[in-house]
């Protein structure tokens, strides 16, 4: 019957083939003539379907009225059925602020709803994972925090994108402690966990050991906290964050309480300078700031080094600079070899964490989704492939078993 | 890729093949052996699924980074572009906190999910419209408004479902009051919409006009209140409302502000007494209340009377009585004829409302919705057919395009 309406996505008939839908632009895009890009975004990019039938009135009285208060009062008298007999445990939400999206900053709630729905349609491309964007009209920490926890008996997971450092800090916190599904920030761990299984690979390659190493990490945002919190897990020798101001150390009197924190755990070695200097015999450069390291700063690195310069579009330390002195580079960029890519772990963590009802995601999950992912590319390991391609279809099963036996094994699992 | 994942719907590999999905039960629902509703329902009833391709990098690079940065910035320079380049204007959030579920009453949230994902089905398999199930872990009033209004970025409308009166009424006005997209609580104005066509064809059939009929409606909730609203709206002579303690009248000291004001524009008659007396006489029954009405009281309503009788599972009058006075009879019902269904109403309303970016739904649009509804069974007109079925294909597009025509004329059209 749909098919019949004029549909509000196309203001034509009904369409779910993405390929007419993709095509169906009128040409007025911003960028006219056609651009492919908003010919692709019109109409948005997902749709919700239902995945049993509705007929005829037989089936409406099985999927709706009368049928659905037996299920109601099953759910009701035996509240954990909700998992076997609603989309709740497949489904996560993609939760906004729109304080920090991509690299474009504090641009609303609905403009970043184009990249809540990208990040949607890769939770189900990538890992079976249904999710639903939800960008709030608020950037209270608090207003935020009870919105989720209110929203919570919808969903099984929610994923955090794209909040603005240090409030994504405190509002995972809150929602981690007040609620019993995963609660996970994709800009802070999705990103540590891709760069932890990199680093991994490139030791194995170069027959180093984490514990022998010596990070230096450029950005001190979610991404840069949550790589370091990471490396320490796992063992790292040691890893001093910089921010604009340089190393991020106890003695600093400008410190946020994200970074206060970050100066208990890091920086054993009590650097107090810049980048730079901190770089002069650094064995690996972490790039997650977006600035730019000059040449003769990198070329002071200790031999050997590793040099993951993610920043998008233009990285750190270009690829071509990195080479000189570097045994293994990795970029945030599709057009060089080493991609760090978050869509490598974030489909396959919550893939895993939902398939055993997991109350929260564990450093120990995190670490072993990393080191699962980090296995994926074990028979072609070489410096240009420490880590797999989005699109190798091994990933998001390797990670999510990795996932779900972790969570087993931490004792977060419901089933 | 999906495909090779464990799907925490089904804890096998992932499928979107319904049949399959309704089979994949492993007969363990709380009535085993296998139940066809709850093996139905295993894994919840649907699905999020992507429009566009992501297949390799360069689809990534036009649906998600770097391609979508410019959608985003887009939107952030021109926000009305968010509904041509999102899915927002196509996308219904079906908002309930559990209090007055079907006929199960207060089951809470997670329990109200069933009910919930059934009607996302119904919008999208009967009007085209895409709705996401939020059930709330809150029932304070303030809490629900302040909530989805920080929701209201990423929905086109709200359909507010099984919410118990009388907080029903605060909420839909105060969400009405604060967001400019429609806010529509389908207890009231889908039953309401439904009853009105039904009752304008059986007028058609033998011959009368609203403006001489007296209506005597039994059940002063969610249903009764609107129902009376627009059968005053659409000209009726004169209709009375009735709870437990009787007819509904500003003499009354125990009414609550929902029933004064319906005492301010109801009952002209002046009636004070029981549910029967108001009957004798009376032209036309609605029930909405539950309850059972004795055959004598039935016996002495008017000559030619209606009756409506939409309580589910038993209807306050059974038709084979009610065939005994009335020259029209209506159920709730889909094994007698002239079921009051709402999915006669709320998929082609949103689905018209929301071609149209209608600020709101007026109560023009409302009337405009039972008459394009009535006028479809025109041709088959009959004391068995003053409604259409509800898989009467007919319907939706007919009450979505009077939606939208009845937008345009009353101003609250963005398109």
């Amino acid at each position: 019957m749909a098919a019949e309406i004029v549909n509000p996505r196309t203001d034509s008939t009904s369409s779910t083939d993405s390929t007419e839908r993709a095509e169906s632009t009128d040409g007025d895009g911003p960028d006219s003539p056609v651009d492919p890009v908003f010919a692709l975004h019109r109409g948005g990019k997902m749709e919700v379907t239902a995945t049993v039938p509705v007929r005829n009135a037989d089936d409406l009285s099985l999927a709706y009225t009368p049928g659905v208060a037996r299920v109601c009062t099953a759910i009701a008298e035996q509240p954990e059925l909700v998992h076997d007999y609603t989309w709740k445990s497949q489904v996560v939400a993609v939760v906004t602020d729109g304080t920090a999206v991509l690299g474009l900053g504090d641009i609303g709630p609905e403009a970043s709803l184009p990249v809540m729905e990208g990040k949607a349609i890769l939770f189900k491309q990538f890992g079976g994972v249904d999710a639903v964007p939800i960008a709030l009209a608020t950037t209270d920490v608090d207003e935020i925090v009870d919105t989720v926890v209110r929203l919570a008996p919808s969903f099984g997971g929610v994923n955090l994108e794209d909040i603005s450092a240090p409030r994504c800090f405190e509002i995972e916190r809150k929602l981690q402690e007040r609620l019993d599904i995963p609660v996970f920030h994709d800009d802070q761990h999705g990103t540590a966990v891709v760069t932890l299984a990199a680093l991994r690979n490139a030791t194995r390659l170069t027959g180093r050991a984490l514990g022998e190493l010596r990070a230096v990490i450029s950005g001190a945002g979610a991404a840069g906290v949550a790589i370091a919190k990471i490396l320490v897990e796992a063992g790292i020798g040691d890893v001093a964050v910089t921010d604009r101001k340089g190393v991020v150390h106890a003695g600093r009197e400008d410190l946020n309480a994200a970074k206060r924190e970050l100066a208990t755990y890091t920086n054993r070695a009590g650097l107090t300078g810049t980048l730079e200097e901190a770089l002069a015999g650094a064995d690996v450069f972490i790039g997650v700031s977006g600035g730019t390291v000059p040449e003769e700063a990198v070329a002071t690195m200790a031999k050997g080094c590793f040099i993951f310069a993610m920043a998008n579009p233009t990285p750190e330390i270009h690829p071509e600079v990195a080479h000189k002195y570097a045994a293994v580079v990795a970029t945030g960029r599709s057009d060089f070899p080493n991609q760090i890519n978050n869509v490598l772990a974030f489909p396959g963590i919550f893939s895993g964490a939902l398939q055993v009802r997991a109350s929260r995601i564990t450093e120990g999950m995190k670490i072993a989704a990393a080191e699962a992912l980090a296995a994926v590319v074990d028979g072609e390991l070489s410096a240009d492939c420490v880590i797999p391609s989005p699109f190798d279809e091994r990933v998001a099963p390797a990670v999510s078993a990795a996932v779900a036996a972790a969570a087993r094994a931490e004792g977060v699992a419901r089933r």
